[in-house]
Formats: C-alpha cells, sequence, structure tokens
C-alpha cells in the first residue's frame, strides 16, 4: 500500500500541471558520434528525483518513445530516450530498421552497450535527476539495449525489458548486473520465442539476478505500442490488457526500487 | 492510477478500524460432508462488496490461510477461506498432508471441484457479499483447487494461484474458463518444474483465456509462507519479496477485475 500511496503522491504532484512537462532534444556524443535523445520532465516537481532512461524500437527515437518519456514524466521522474543509432538516423521502413538494429544486436554488443552508457551517462547529468536512483526501460530493440546496459554493469536500480529480445552472446556477463530486472513478455510472442524465454531465465537463475518474468497471455511483440495494429496472428500487435498491466507492472516495480 | 486510487480508498475506508475485522467460522454442506470454513469482513465498509473465495495448502484451513483471509477483509472484501477436506480433517503432518490432498488432486477432480463450489456458494450466500464480483485465489494444493473451480466453469471474475500445482487431467476444460487467471510462481519451484509450466501456458493458449503468468527468480514452492523456512535448497522456502511482490500482482489485478 505505501508503494501506491507513494505513487499517488507523484502523481497528484505533477497532474496538477500537465501542461508543465518541460521536454527537450538534446545532442550528446558517444565515441566520435552526435546523438539525439528526448528529455521529459516536469517542473512542478521540485528536487531531484529518480532518472528513466528509455530506449527505442528498432525505428529510432520517434513520437512512440517520446510519448512514454513525458508519461514518466508527468508520473513526477526526470525521463530521457536516449538514441543509439546516432542523429538523424531513424530508419523509416522496417526493412531499413532491421538493418540498422543488426548493427547493434549481433555477436558483438560492445556498442549497443555503450551507447546505452552514454544515455545513462547524460540522464545523470540533468540537473533534475538524482544520479544515485535510475532505472532503464526499453521496447522490442531497446529491450535488448537496456538488458545489455545491465550486464554491462551499468549502475541502474532496475532494468525493464517490454518485449525486448532476451538473448545475449554474453549470458556470463549477467553476473555484473547490479540492480533488479524485470522482463515484460508476450506469451505468444514469435520474436522472443519460448527458447529464448527458457535460455534468458536460465542466464539470470545463473547469475543470482533479483530477476522477474511476467508473460502475458495473447499478447505477441510490440504489445505495447498502439501502432503495430491489431493483428496479432502476424506476430505484431497491439494488446491493450498487455500494455495497461505492463505499465502497471513497470510503475509496482519502481515504487519498489526507488523506495517511497 | 485509477486502479490505485480506489485501492487506497478500499484501504483507508478499513485501516482505520482494524479491529473491526470480523471473523467466524462457518459450518457448510457438500455432498453430505460438514465443511468447515472462516469468514473475514470489515463491519466499517459498507454494503454488499466484492468477495473474495481462499483456498487452503495441503494441510487444510489453518492459521496461514485465516490469515490471508483477515488481510484481504482489512482490504475490504469479504473474505472466505474455504474448506476442501471436511470439518476436523486438519492433516498435522507432511505426511498425512499428502495423503489427504491426494484424494483430490488423482486424475478425477470431481471432488475437488464440488467442494471448491460449495466455499464459493457458501461465500456468495453471505449478506455481505456481492454475488456477481467474485474471485478465488488459492496456495500449493488450493492454487490448483482454484484453476480446477474456474476450469469447471465457476462464475468468478478472476481466479490466482500462487505457487499452486497448475496440472490438470482436462485441460479441455480450460475452454469454460469464464474469467480472467493470474498464475504466480517461484521460478525455481521444483514442485512446479518448467514441463508443467509449459503444459498450463498451452493449455491457457489453446482455449484464448486471458491469462498471465508473473514468474518470480530464485523463489521456490510456499514462497509465501512464513512458515516454510528459508532454504531454497530445500525446494520449499518464504521468499519475502516473492511473497510481497505476488501480492502487490492480486491487489492489481483485483483492481481490474472489480472496478474501481
Amino acid at each position: 500500500m505505501k508503494h501506491c500511496l507513494w505513487a499517488l503522491l507523484m502523481v497528484l504532484a505533477a497532474q496538477t500541471a500537465e501542461a508543465r512537462i518541460v521536454t527537450k532534444t538534446v545532442e550528446y556524443q558517444q565515441g566520435g558520434t552526435t546523438l539525439e535523445g528526448y528529455l521529459a520532465y516536469s517542473d512542478t516537481v521540485k528536487g531531484k528525483r529518480p532518472g528513466i532512461l528509455v530506449v527505442h524500437e528498432w525505428t529510432g527515437v520517434g513520437p512512440y518513445v517520446k510519448h512514454r518519456a513525458e508519461q514518466l514524466a508527468a508520473m513526477g521522474y526526470v525521463a530521457f530516450a536516449a538514441d543509439i543509432y546516432g542523429k538523424g538516423v531513424r530508419p523509416a521502413t522496417p526493412e531499413l530498421a532491421a538493418k540498422e538494429a543488426a548493427k547493434y544486436r549481433g555477436p558483438d554488443r560492445t556498442l549497443i552497450r555503450a551507447r546505452a552508457q552514454a544515455g545513462l551517462d547524460q540522464l545523470a547529468r540533468f540537473p533534475q535527476t538524482d544520479p544515485k536512483r535510475l532505472a532503464a526501460i526499453g521496447y522490442c530493440f531497446g529491450g535488448t539495449a537496456v538488458l545489455e546496459l545491465a550486464r554491462s554493469g551499468a549502475d541502474v536500480l532496475g532494468t525493464v525489458s517490454f518485449h525486448g529480445g532476451l538473448d545475449t552472446p554474453n549470458p556470463a556477463d549477467a553476473s555484473r548486473i547490479r540492480g533488479k530486472v524485470l522482463a515484460l513478455a508476450g506469451a505468444d510472442d514469435p520474436i522472443v520465442p519460448p527458447p529464448q524465454v527458457a535460455a534468458f531465465q536460465q542466464e539470470m537463475r545463473n547469475a543470482k539476478v533479483d530477476w522477474q518474468m511476467n508473460l502475458y497471455g495473447g499478447a505477441v511483440h510490440s504489445f505495447t505500442n498502439p501502432d503495430a495494429g491489431n493483428d496479432p496472428s502476424k506476430g505484431v500487435a497491439y494488446n491493450a490488457k498487455a500494455d495497461r498491466r505492463s505499465w502497471e507492472a513497470m510503475k509496482a516495480f519502481f515504487a519498489e526500487i526507488f523506495g517511497k
């Protein structure tokens, strides 16, 4: 109940001023590449507050992930939608997105980790952010990114993957995970099939991570994204129930890791 | 957030009067057998309210399940800890409990369903209960019981299994399930092993049930029961985190099924 109360107070603090969400495009660097992320916070919340890194789907930083950042800002967090791909790299078709994502999701995960870490560092630098209270969430490609960030030993209290790819070439790196992990998955997601789910669970188990996984019946890939259509037989579709439930699960997780 | 607010109001209504939880031992019948359950509700809540059936572990109705009923009463529900075994049948050792439970968990699930249904009928008869808003939860053996109740086509809005046995001789009966299903499982529970979890998921999938499953890393059987000890290597142990998280998940589920 305390979690609930805390969340309620956060929302009450923020909701009277929904128009007071400040958003800003932010340029930053990683390895000589210019990245362009999206910051959102409420200017009615006083003082430093927990910071949430948000990592985009394979299409890059766009309206969907910006909206998520704004929702988090309305809840009282500082949210930063990080850019993994680089400024201006916003693939417009699934084919281009697949090609771009493949550069990061291959057997070498060094770059995706470095880009996610650069986003986290940028988030920690904002004056509104309490750098001791950070978490990372990601969608699809972004779920993979935040899990790799966790496996790199990043200083986050928690990591949440929404229908993210759970595979990794480096399962032993799970021993470096410092925070808690919550994986939210569609039980019928063909892109995150049972063997991948089982391997992830075994990885977490072997490394004694504090992990949880919620499976949503009937949900397929991209279940949180209203733009994913409504035909689950395609393997990619929006699922309003799973969207709402997974968001509630994330909120309960944040209430636990950030305290009341 | 509305879920949260609703839950908060329920608790605020109930918590000012924690001493006002009314409890009562209740005798009722099924098939000529006298059963003895345990009713709990708050007399500070006005009018009819949702009713929660609570089904015991293999030891039968005892302090643990009574405490859960009282917790639910403090949240504003009418809770009824049903008796599957019969009045006075309270096995005192694991050997006796295993023997008693086996009478109900075999290939014929008729009796466990009938006993659970008798508890649900009794719950619906209490003047405090809104008989249109019922749910059932169960622990271990009780998880199996409430899932069988659901498979029998019982009129419940939701069913929650805490580390319950998920197997059934009648998977096709899942098509009769009328409410939503939430299975809360220890990811390392040797008594509910991966093949059983997979079969349950497939059962739910085939029947197009509205189902969810939360897996808690590091948790083994009986993870919600403080009397289960603290040595997970035994396959049965309390896990405070998984206990708290699963209870929160149940609360969110109730908020969804009972409305705000």
